[in-house]
């Protein structure tokens, strides 16, 4: 099968509604943070595979807020997509929302980003497709995604202080 | 919060992606037909609350046929909307279809239609807001609801056959 | 080890007794469906082991009305056997009650029909052991498993409306 | 509703089927000895709410042998009745075999007796109902019930040995 | 690598911290004694893997009496050591205590022995390393083993009570 | 009952140990990413609450990176504790190992940081017990921890580039 050279952003979209059951929340009745932390790995892990065509692995995960409490028995809805590809890695942004299914109300409850590798059978990393922005909103997440790749290798202590122009550019 | 009176089908699309896990599939690797089923369940179960905003209850399923294994490790799509209300019952469509996340090939799995009736919090019916279909595909479903609920009263021995107008139109 | 050429249908017959947890309930505290359905989906694929001896995969579920909400904490009853076999494929009916603990009554809930196919490691249709019904109850069931086929058929678009000669009767 | 004095042992009778699947294997493939604990558990404990009509507290489980390796996708039969009920509790005993679907060899793996007491709502021990054996094997289970409680007694140090007079005499 | 010919108990020590989530009670609220086990089950089994380094099967479980209820939302604390091998056998000791979070208290639940065989990647028994106790705890649980495991050889019916000669002696 | 006014570090220290599942790997058999930041989210709850004797609700978790893919039958160990409390919240530290249960050898895998809130009942939050560190690295840890605070109140947006001192002066 012949595979093409690059894809868009909006081929890689992947949308994951799930309802919070009992066994998915802590004792005030509300979804705990590691079931979505997980539920967000395997949406935004399918949105890598639909750029890569590959296995991927989870490399790493940004700063994750959890602005808001998501009830038992609300839908959850969770948007990923690659925002951009490095030689073997991806970056995917994924949006969490939630949505009260008794009034309709829906919630922006968090955004994260979630950085992949695709690799062969062994395990080791190969070179990915390229993922190309299209729309404004895509091209500002393609540009921003290399600063947060700097400070992703400064907080992982690949990169020192230093060599961070991006983030240092910020406290001048 | 005041209540719209109507709501449009497109207003109850869900769409839940999954992925098949080793717990999912039967010895042969595929994803097995029960655990589908209860994904189709929870995926139209969100769009019955979407239209209706109350609590709903699976009242029915109507033939569901497989046509095809979906192996372990590909996404699963279900698509659900409502294409129909009745007093307090809802019918939902739910089209599942799979991708080979190595491949990117997506396949037609099968589409099942799932009833719902909406509950008060003693279990007791309710009306339900009314659905509006838009599109011609949204109108055509609309109009053979009327004919799969006739079907579904005389497989459930509601009414007799000679009752059964659509469907013994179909034999004539 | 020798192969016997027919089995019984008590030689299929399966109970599967489960209690319904937390985590098997919508927000009524009631089983959900889509679980009761996976239920029902491992207790017929296991009479269907049983009458063939092979590997079996779910190809269709026959029209299912829920009748009556299962609560929290009963216990639920699913007794499955095969009614009859068809070169390679086979119907199993699945009767389902549940039990509430705290009184011993005992409520009837549904009554299913899925249909499954043995394959061999390559996931190719085999043909299977025939299943001899013995009881007046057996024998009527293997009389209307035929016309359940040709229904399945019919819904399934695999036979047009004239060509149905059972069901068609049905409304003359 | 009339509450009857006694029950029968083949009132409490209790079968469960279940399936081996991945995830309740090790890494030989093989059923995990916790899982089963797990099922036999839930299997004795419908059978002795069956017996007393009562929410029911699992107080022990007695020396539990497992014989043989149960394999995945083997379905396992766990087989429970109420052997002899003492004030407010309860000895339940628990047969499990397995069964290859492939051959239709059935093998037995273990026997096993867990205890149970009847609690009210505020989790306080109340009288059952009391259980009559019928059969000659039910009547040397009931006899026997009184030994192994003994031996469960002097075990959880709640008598002495020269107060074990059952247990004794066997040395003797 | 270089495989050391002994252990000391210390080096087979587990220690698995579970929060009780609704699945895991009954309908009182509380851990149900089947999850529990479970629990115990992968924690001695790991303890038997950190003295073998070999595939571990269980192969008994001794009386295990639940003293009191754990409520949802505490923590169990699961402590698991060898307390001795023999040719290819090994005994684990499991302490249970649960905390309640809201107070800090913390309360023995339970103590339990099971037995695990090492195996080889065909499932048959291999010797395992010597585990030696080192503190007087240690000793004397070495010492009890013994006797538990002639309990356990009289209970399983490999030995008759004349040879029993420990478990006899209790009763002079 | 007294509630004492300070805890010391070691009070929250929390062990979870996890044997690697089927169902918790990815298509290569490794552990997926989601499934520890669960486990991880479970280990620091329990520390948390260990420190506050209160409902905690995760906040945030910091950039956490997986330096290494943990194989199917492995054993994983979460070490958490709390490193520093602020008015109502907490900063807590998990570092996360595997262990080969083949060869006993443990590998490092990652560090994280999670923070929590303490809530009453209603879901407001509660000024927690002060948690003081003993250790020169318990001391170290608290001191980052302001400054690992204000990395996080720059990425949530809560401060602005020239209000983050510390992250500020990394810079010069």
């Amino acid at each position: 099968m012949y595979k093409m050279k690059t894809k868009k952003v909006s081929d890689t979209y992947t949308l994951k509604t799930e309802l919070v059951l009992p066994n998915d929340t802590n004792t005030l009745g509300n979804l705990m943070g590691g079931k979505l932390l997980h539920w967000m790995d395997i949406a935004s892990a399918i949105s890598a595979q639909r750029a890569s065509n590959r296995t991927v692995v989870t490399v790493s995960v940004d700063f994750v807020e959890f602005k808001s409490a998501i009830p038992l028995g609300a839908a959850v809805l969770l948007e990923a997509k690659v925002t951009r590809t490095f030689t073997s890695s991806m970056e995917v942004r994924i949006d969490v929302a939630y949505e009260n299914l008794q009034t309709g109300t829906r919630t922006e409850s968090n955004t994260a980003y979630y950085s992949f590798v695709a690799v062969d059978q062994s395990g080791r990393p190969i070179p990915v497709t390229t993922v190309i922005p299209e729309t404004e909103m895509e091209k500002a997440e393609y540009e921003e995604a290399y600063q947060r790749r700097e400070l992703r290798l400064l907080l992982a202590g690949r990169i020192k202080p230093n060599e961070a122009k991006y983030v240092k550019k910020m406290f001048e």
